[in-house]
């Protein structure tokens, strides 16, 4: 099947090259870049040299069309929104790595986002890209919407307690750990080497962006409304987050019931590994892989499960994950391309 | 003022060396080690080049006696405990970094530790030595307790709240992220460079030692008890602690009255800064020096206040708060040899 | 085909697992261990999920043959001597990964490793394992000595000038800059991570056992001997080498003939990217992948050439270069499951 | 002393407010910056909150004239000639960190920096800042232009020999590796976080600009012209130069003599710590501190010796060494203010 990206000079663009170039299935045949546009592949990626002379073209829906029948979308949130329609019109599937199609609502999307959304008409039909809790959508849909990296990691360490109405009350706590890589390939101060190496700093603390992604699809597992107190932090990686979640339990739920839960739920969910309990995750034992590895314990004391997980940010919290998506969609094994394990150590 | 070290070859006891060469007032006339004892310092430690052959002793509590009217004991806790007594009934004072004196009650020490505790005559009279909360019993007292390193960070960080009986329920939630030197100079797997670099790894989740302290010092101050929900993270960088404190709060606080409420609680404490509405601490601001930031935000939509706090896990968070001790203890300015700055960036 | 790792506990024994999970034609049928012999491969590698519960066995030869016909030796110096005859006696092939069999002289071996040699029989067979320099030997080896990271990245850099008759003088300089990982899985001080993060040491300066081997390879490409001035240093990443290698060029080789000579030399051979001029490479680029790439520069100033090679010290420089000794010896293509591209960023 | 910061919201501006804060004789009393101009020092630096409201001044020679009577300039080069000659004939003293002042030569300069000196009148009397070699000009200087980072560790490293000439040939050899705070505040790819994790590489391969720095005196310890190979390296620290120099040397050094040679040059210069034989600097043992380490080893097989030389860049390479040539103008103990040691681990 040939592919597009559409955005392809950042980050999650380039980690899709990565991916796609091993992947059996799947072909590149269209790379489109804005600020980018006419370099190589070479001179911005020194590690894609099997793409090394390829140029990144300037996006026209047209020729997207003729040589692709997917795309994924890599654009900053509001501008997947304008050229998403235009594909879906032509007939390409589209998966979206931005923001533009998590969201049901519109005004939701304004409020966080801080601009209107220009088409909302496609909020409904735009399906939650996450497999391991949406894989029955995701098999007939035409439009994905890929989860933000922090929503993947947290609604994976949340869905078993949520889903089974183990939860006491409608808040939960997040506490995730990114490594720099999230914040993308635009240079910032916080994002200097000197300024971030061998520290940890919060940032965006109950503002993130990513906070009404992760209270709308915690709340559909509730039925009711979810929500997050969520503080990210920025660690001194490029790759990975850990987030370690924290919800008030139900006191029927022993601490012993806890790890079967998990299992329980996971089984057959080939990316994500539950550990044994006493074991907790680690972001380097997925780096570079699209595995979830879980942490599950039960503060028997307070009340309280601590569920950590990791993932690596670009793969599992992104292009992996867009991958994943395709693989589904093209109704192949999931794994495609995909099974690759952590770089460690 | 003649001071000595015991339990002097691991990073708490190198730390207070390298705060002691500058020190006007201390003078280090003790150095006495377990295992090392009979090397040098500078076998150990290539930055102490001024003690470079001053040698670990052995410790013997007729010559420490002798030779030093103030202890500083860097040991193990459990083995604290068999030195102490000894020495302040040798007329010494004794500034404890270990865990044996923090908690109040010896039933709880060994619930947490494992161990009986040999001296629970001592425990009483110990004061916990955070100055910022316990500054007039330093004064008096011959005997400290210096506070852990994650307590020290997230007391600082709960004190104003708690102790104004701003919060709602009787838990709260601290995320700590550590650096890797606050494992000590013991070689284990977890702290194999391989093993832990780029990487983010909880450990110990709700089952760490320093809980029943932040525990006993949190509850005196709502006057009853109060349970700590706690994940300790360690982090690819050398030093540093940024605890993130959760406490549900009352809703008559109002997001603007935050950081008043800790600009006043903290003013004329020199060590600890406040930052501004927005700002958000890093631990790199604070390497190497005494000082704790410490960044206010309440989530309104939720109702919750999210503290973070950044502390050099071996000067604030050990070694620099024993001689902040040590100098109130001597009736000096507080912060005699402990003007460093942050080594930033 | 199926193939045994003896030593498969280390960091090398588990990069071959890792590699092996994807490679289509290698089984892997048999896993020792000393000392972790008796523990499950997730108890010590939490990324190699698919092997959680394989156990390392306690090497037995007669097992080993009869699992596989093609073993991996990841054991240290000075065993592997002792199990490699046996296997080859029993018509295994043997691709061995220390440096046991990786100098043509027992009197070098002794002079350098300070034991003796205890198969000095099979020095005269073994192949050292480095495709691009060796292929037609590998072809029909069977005992294969694969070169120490070191020697891989500084044997690419120096061969095409050496090779080719074009340095001055019998010297030359390698300057070597390594991953924490190469120092291997064994804990020591110089590894623990509060020692070595955020620094940079040098270590074995002109005394590293690496250095007949180098001296050994690049004498054989001038057709006399060479003396290999060489300084490793550790630096703060776990992966990854970099060499830079200095040799003063005869005054006919003009800078802009270098680049061609390079290219010339490494057409063909997949895993050597050479880089334009003006560009250099960098560790990251060939993280977790078995890419060696090339920067190339003469200082026509002072008539040196200076050369500097990047590598994943555990792919390239260990695990990923035995697997493709493998390969060339089954007569694949040289890169079956080597194919993966660097993790960058 | 009132002393100025002309340039002060770069790194080595803020290195020198650190230093400052702490000095006993030296006041800051002037503050200017270019495009940082009216902001506060607290917006950019969050360590040196004593200085937290202080605004940068727009740049006013007859203010800064007015406020102090020693200014330390830390513009780019080429803004940096522009500055002094005003200050000069003002009367005030000037201590410049940029490369304006360091090489005799205006043609040199120009070739180098690609732009005609517009001072060079003033070439002449500037003093070299580097006290170890230097003192007695220092003493009596009214110009220092600061050695840049690179050359302060490599000349460091080579005085003992080619002082004494100990070298053959007229070439020696730099491979240097740098913390990224060398480069500056300034946001480059090069130093985005991502991208220079966990990573190495070199730049400016043979035509960095402190060649010429290092040529010149070299060249004047020998008398002679002398050629220096220099590659420069980034390496995943902040702060950090760790330069290794190699220098074939005349056969009748012995390796028992390198070490006392060494010991000798610099006894009684307090900064510089010569490490016993088989002992080898580290950079973080430096780190926040004045303090430059040096490694000797001969290699005997080959003729070369190898100086392996640390130092914190912003402090002995950079506002340091500037502090401590203020020291030296003014008649005080070198040392003042300039005492910390180094923060380890």
């Amino acid at each position: 099947m040939k592919v597009g990206i559409i955005g392809a000079s950042g980050y999650t663009g380039a980690e899709l090259m990565r991916i796609l170039h091993l992947h059996p299935r799947l072909e590149l045949s269209y790379v489109a870049a804005k600020t980018q546009a006419g370099k190589k592949v070479g001179e911005l990626y020194p590690h894609l040299h099997p793409y090394r002379d390829l140029v990144y073209e300037k996006f026209d829906p047209e020729i997207a069309l003729e040589k692709a029948e997917l795309h994924f979308i890599c654009l900053p949130h509001g501008e997947s929104m304008e050229v998403a329609p235009t594909l879906l019109k032509g007939n390409a599937k589209v998966i979206d790595l931005s923001a533009d199609f998590r969201l049901s609502s519109a005004e939701v999307y304004e409020e966080w986002y801080g601009i209107a959304h220009s088409a909302p008409d496609y909020l409904g039909e735009a399906v939650y890209g996450i497999p391991e809790l949406k894989r029955g959508e995701i098999e007939k849909a035409r439009l994905i919407a890929v989860p933000g990296c922090y929503p993947t990691a947290s609604l994976l360490a949340l869905a078993p307690l949520l889903s089974n109405g183990c939860i006491e009350g409608n808040q939960v706590i997040v506490d995730a750990k990114s490594g720099v890589s999230g914040a993308g390939r635009g240079l910032t101060l916080d994002t200097h080497f000197p300024q971030c190496e061998a520290s940890v700093k919060p940032y965006g603390v109950a503002q993130h962006r990513h906070i009404p992604e992760m209270e709308q699809y915690l709340g559909e597992m509730v039925g009711s409304p979810i929500g997050v107190v969520f503080t990210p932090h920025l660690i001194p990686m490029s790759r990975g987050i850990l987030a370690s979640a924290y919800a008030r339990v139900d006191g029927r739920l022993k601490p012993e019931d806890l790890y079967e839960l998990y299992k329980d739920f996971y089984q057959n969910k080939l990316f994500v590994v539950v550990l044994q309990e006493g074991e907790y995750p680690q972001t380097k034992a997925v780096c570079g892989s699209n595995y979830c590895h879980l942490g599950v314990k039960l503060d028997p004391r307070n009340g309280w499960a601590i569920i950590t997980s990791a993932i690596d940010n670009l793969v599992k919290g992104a292009s992996g994950q867009a991958v994943q998506c395709a693989n589904i969609m093209a109704g192949w094994r999931e794994e495609e391309g995909l099974e690759e394990l952590g770089i460690f150590p």
